[in-house]
């Protein structure tokens, strides 16, 4: 997850401020609404070192009825604590019905730091994560709402922070050596953090990646993603005490319980996914970047030539390629496949183009028609538009239900981790055009005869709703980009470098594969 | 889970034909209804060699439709399956919407036959139990239904069985030499069907176990297991469709809901819980096993001297040690601990009364007290009434919901492996005593006056409900009997005998750990 952050996000002091008051203002209405609904709520700060969780813990509560939440802070386990199995210490600390228990640091701690430490035995860590992911679900399967909240910032940035915390004695000792070892090995630890991420962000308890280069940035963002999963299990809550009333007592308190749904469509879920609080790098990618024709004939002729050789090595090694492409309408897949495939031998790969389900593919699980297409080991899979349709499309066109794309995330980080386990190389591609190359390219199919059959009106409405796409898109890359398949966004604006890029990245991954 | 099967399970021809009559037509009726409501079904037969899955599939289809089920007979892994992904051969064979697929052995082969045959390695095994998981997980979220059968006989009958196969030429070939080896490593075979038992008994997609010696028996059992599945599933099906409907429609459809709720609990759900199909040993429990009083004096001295040493060692190597009582009221809990602890030191173990949750419990999540109450390392916690209350009491009186105690099994079970994981050495005994030996001991606690306070009204409420809680304790001890947390069933009739068999039980866990 960690690698589609964008740490460069800010917000302005002033911009911040309009924000935050109402923000607060509104945290403390939830809280008294939690409280009245006899919620618990579990708030988890985790993240690296001087990421400003202490500060932000403060910032928060700053919102709240003191007699309504607690503070945990988790350090070292004590003599007591180890002399009690793993989640004893957080079992006892569970919040009552009603109130509201803030984690800085948690039970995460035993899979991040306490790892690095080799506190944690390689040999324990499956069961942790485990015990991890058991506790989480049963708790919010008990009515329990946790919010996880994962502070970042990057080796730089932490060192300023220590050393400006090093040149004062009132503040040293806050540095510790540990702290400063894993600044001096920050690759190392990321890497556990990241791997942490992927296997504990769960339909029950997902993760919000707060970016924290910035303050008034990361306390917003925090603020704002409190706010929204709260108003989620608070309108959740109260359709459920509805549907309760209304068996019993008729059709009067449906009609609350319809209210109380409509509400949280319209002001839940979706805060987070202001323009500015969004957590991928697809803002931020330079679709400036443009290779000369000149270069591009070059580089292509030589990547194709090496993809051509590889493809023969894999196939002697029986290795697996699954490579997933997806991106606006006219992004350029079509054509980044055709150069991909171009030169390959034909019977060792299959483009399998994705489209709306037929009849016999809509009566079946959404993935099993990607299961069906997949090939013997040894090819190569190109999907053109793939099994995201359903966190895309289906989504944003109301095709399935929310649950049911909420679901999807860990569906498909399942299906590729398998993938994955098989042997399988497995990439996928995100073509990201801006809105104004996508009219450039629209308007020019239309005007040239042979591509008018790619622009079709649907083509059009589907830009209007590009921005309920890129909220979608921004989540799905944040949620979906795994180590064992990373999304790649490839800066589309130049065809030529699109396509190079694409090349590239393929020839790079199928590198370090047979290099293991 | 298999330690609990009672495999003396029979029923007479006569019984079982009138039985059968009704089973398939009901059968049939529900292929239709799951037809016509587009809901997908599949059904697994896994078991041990010659436990009849090939003669009860048959039996099976003979009450459905042929044109609205497959059947899938799953043998070694072709070429074209090994190159490809482990599950890929099982999503390519997921049925349709409103088809039922049924499987002669499935993916389960993985964990079993071809683990036993070195073909999966120790180190994948983890990661095919997940994938096995996540499998079925999806599918069940996506609205299949999914019914897992595990045949069951034992050692002898299969050689038997096997024996009659080899004397004919017509049939020899049915028996592999695979077959003859798993016969004769029949404990280490049916240890590897237990942890697969145990890990995939989930509350998505439970296991039933089928008594397979008698071959009668086994088809009424399997025929009423998929009919109360199948039931379940249709008028979950229905509610959801008229609460699909209420939103849109209003008052009028909520009252068919409610309807169709109300027919689920009365139709379906309980069937399984036919006195005869049950699956635990407890109705074959022998109560007339007793001790003479020289005899049990003589033994509890002993062993309660061996147990006063252990103790100490016990506290030297700090393991920690949980015990559970739970039993019939007057079933003799309280006599038992006393002895058991009697001699112990003082210092070193906790007896934890559990009573109803008082009012800081309540608010809490059910399993927080436990977890609170538990002792550090090289104490023994032992518990007067447990966590298994969620699945008795809280089951029989409706305080929480069939949701609720039916996920409750997981969630004990991943809360007990906690605590083994952790090193500690968990056990639990059911005090087993009749309904008669019961009445006599409520009517000697009555005319006793110092034991008077002993007996209650409410206990002889609860006796009123003596099929109900037979109901709930047989599945609770099939469903929670774990390698790693084992229910031991205590005969209890007699006093002494049962005290004896307690003390004997802790003993011997605690020699066995220590000898590890």
């Amino acid at each position: 997850m960690l690698e589609q952050i964008d740490l460069s996000k800010k917000m302005s002091k002033k911009d911040a401020k309009v924000r935050m008051e109402e923000l607060e203002a509104e945290l403390g209405r939830l809280q008294r609404q939690a409280k009245d609904l006899n919620l618990p709520v579990m708030i988890v700060f985790e993240g690296f070192g001087a990421a400003g969780k202490g500060y932000q813990i403060s910032r928060l509560i700053r919102a709240l009825d003191p007699r309504g939440f607690s503070v945990f802070s988790v350090s070292k386990e004590t003599e007591e604590e180890k002399m009690h199995p793993f989640m004893w210490r957080y079992w006892t600390k569970t919040p009552a019905y009603g109130r509201i228990a803030i984690y800085d640091r948690s039970w995460y701690r035993k899979v991040l730091i306490d790892r690095f430490e080799g506190i944690t035995k390689p040999k324990q860590l499956v069961y942790a994560y485990e015990e991890i992911n058991s506790f989480e679900q049963q708790l919010t399967d008990g009515g329990y709402t946790i919010i996880k909240l994962f502070l970042c910032i990057d080796q730089k940035e932490q060192k300023k922070r220590f050393d400006r915390l090093l040149e004062s004695k009132s503040s040293a000792w806050r540095v510790t050596k540990e702290d400063l070892k894993r600044n001096k090995h920050f690759d190392e630890y990321k890497q556990m953090n990241d791997e942490m991420l992927e296997k504990t962000d769960t339909d029950a308890a997902p993760w919000t990646l707060i970016e924290s280069m910035h303050r008034e940035f990361a306390t917003v963002k925090i603020y704002t993603a409190v706010i929204s999963t709260l108003q989620d299990a608070i309108a959740k809550r109260k359709e459920e005490l509805a549907e309760k009333e209304a068996r019993k007592g008729g059709p009067e308190v449906v009609a609350e319980a319809e209210t109380a749904e409509t509400q949280t469509a319209e002001q839940g879920g979706s805060m987070l996914q202001d323009d500015v609080l969004r957590t991928s790098s697809l803002h931020s990618v330079d679709l400036s970047l443009s290779l000369t024709q000149e270069e591009y004939k070059k580089r292509l002729e030589e990547l194709q030539a090496e993809i051509a050789q590889l493809h023969g090595e894999l196939y002697r090694r029986r290795i697996p390629v699954v490579l997933g492409f997806e991106g606006w309408d006219a992004g350029g897949k079509g054509g980044a496949i055709k150069r991909l495939t171009e030169k390959m031998d034909p019977r060792g790969y299959q483009v399998h183009p994705t489209a709306a389900p037929n009849d016999i593919e809509k009566v079946h699980h959404y993935l099993w028609r990607f299961w069906r297409e997949l090939s013997k080991d040894g090819h190569i899979d190109v999907f053109d538009r793939t099994w995201y349709g359903r966190v895309m499309v289906e989504r944003v066109e109301g095709f399935c239900s929310e649950k049911d794309w909420k679901r999807a995330y860990q569906e498909i980080n399942d299906m590729e981790k398998d993938l994955y386990q098989h042997g399988a190389i497995v990439l996928k591609f995100w073509m990201q055009i801006d809105k104004d190359e996508q009219e450039r390219r629209f308007k020019e199919r239309m005007a040239t005869p042979d591509k008018q059959w790619k622009i079709t009106d649907e083509d059009w409405r589907n830009r209007e709703k590009w921005d309920l796409y890129e909220e979608a898109v921004d989540e799905m890359l944040v949620r979906t980009s795994t180590t064992y398949a990373p999304w790649i966004i490839v800066e589309g604006n130049n065809k030529q470098y699109a396509r190079i890029k694409v090349l590239q990245s393929v020839v790079d991954a199928i590198k370090a594969r047979l290099a293991e």
